[in-house]
């Protein structure tokens, strides 16, 4: 890294914190930067400072938001009484761009991992409970498919039982377009678990 | 990206502006910086802003720095009468890193493309030339080996060779450790071309 600059070598150095980036990647970006034009450097050095500064959770459902409350818990024509929950603010993302779903969300912001250290009181979930005592018909649970994913639905399907409150999965199996060979056997056999009457 | 808040769009938008970043990388990114500590947050930015403002071109060789005259330059136990032309900063720190080399450098920033519109006048060959009106033994053309890198090549020693000043280009040839089956053709021949006696 001595073969650059100070400026140039910190730059390399900052980027190269980033997941994802590489040295070899973080030098082609540290010379991009350098020779863009002054306004574009600007522009992407206060949207890093402003969206640090700017988001924070919302009070309702903890996704990343601008707002104190974001705007799908400010929607009153969203059914409040139905709540997805989420391990992330980018899971969210995907289920709002199919259109669809009309509840709203929850956001743990991770999910249940005793391999990485993780318990039920380092995510959103006593959050969710407090939620939960206000008019809730359905929690349905959109953890990822993975083993942190399913331990985390386990859990909170044990904890939201008792209260009465219906609690669903979301459905795992063979997606859509896949090519029943190249799929995993585990998905295969969760596919043909639940499977449906036609 | 209508489904995250403007700040967090904002800055996603700014990254996927960068080489190499699509848009799900941009969001991971995004994401990434929004949960980083502040004081790393504050320097990526100060990174980014201060290399804009403090990096120039060095007067004497025009490679990046942060001094008006570079540290290889300025050293006086390089060797001053040995020029080696390369296209980019980044050429000339993969030959500083061989630590063998002991002349000093000129980057053209840039090579002569025809393709795309990059003519002789676009590149730093006019200081080129000022630089060989003082003491210079010898130009080492060390331009890509590629299309633009011999065409850049060419010109140079042509434009070079009346002056008297011995030209050289770095050879072309199998790289250590590369496996003949592997190399294209052309590379092949140019190491035949090139052979030396043993």
């Amino acid at each position: 890294m001595d073969y650059y600059s100070s400026q140039i070598t910190k730059l390399i150095e900052e980027l190269g914190k980033l997941p994802g980036v590489g040295s070899k990647s973080a030098q082609r970006l540290a010379f991009h930067i350098i020779n863009m034009p002054q306004e574009q450097v600007d522009a992407l050095a206060s949207a890093i400072v402003d969206a640090k500064a700017n988001v924070r959770y919302c009070r309702e459902c903890f996704t990343l938001t601008d707002d104190e409350i974001c705007p799908i818990c400010r929607n009153s024509k969203r059914d409040h009484r139905t709540i997805m929950v989420v391990e992330s603010t980018r899971d969210m993302a995907a289920y709002e761009k199919t259109g669809k779903y009309e509840g709203v969300y929850h956001v743990l912001h991770g999910a249940i991992s005793p391999m990485l250290g993780i318990g039920p009181n380092d995510i959103k979930l006593k959050e969710l409970m407090v939620r939960l005592k206000g008019d809730v018909d359905e929690v349905i649970i959109a953890t990822n498919s993975s083993l942190e994913g399913e331990t985390t639905a386990m859990y909170i399907s044990k904890l939201v039982k008792p209260t009465g409150i219906s609690v669903t999965r979301i459905a795992s199996g063979v997606p859509v377009g896949g090519d029943l060979e190249c799929i995993d056997e585990v998905t295969l056999l969760r596919a043909l678990d639940g499977r449906v009457q036609l």
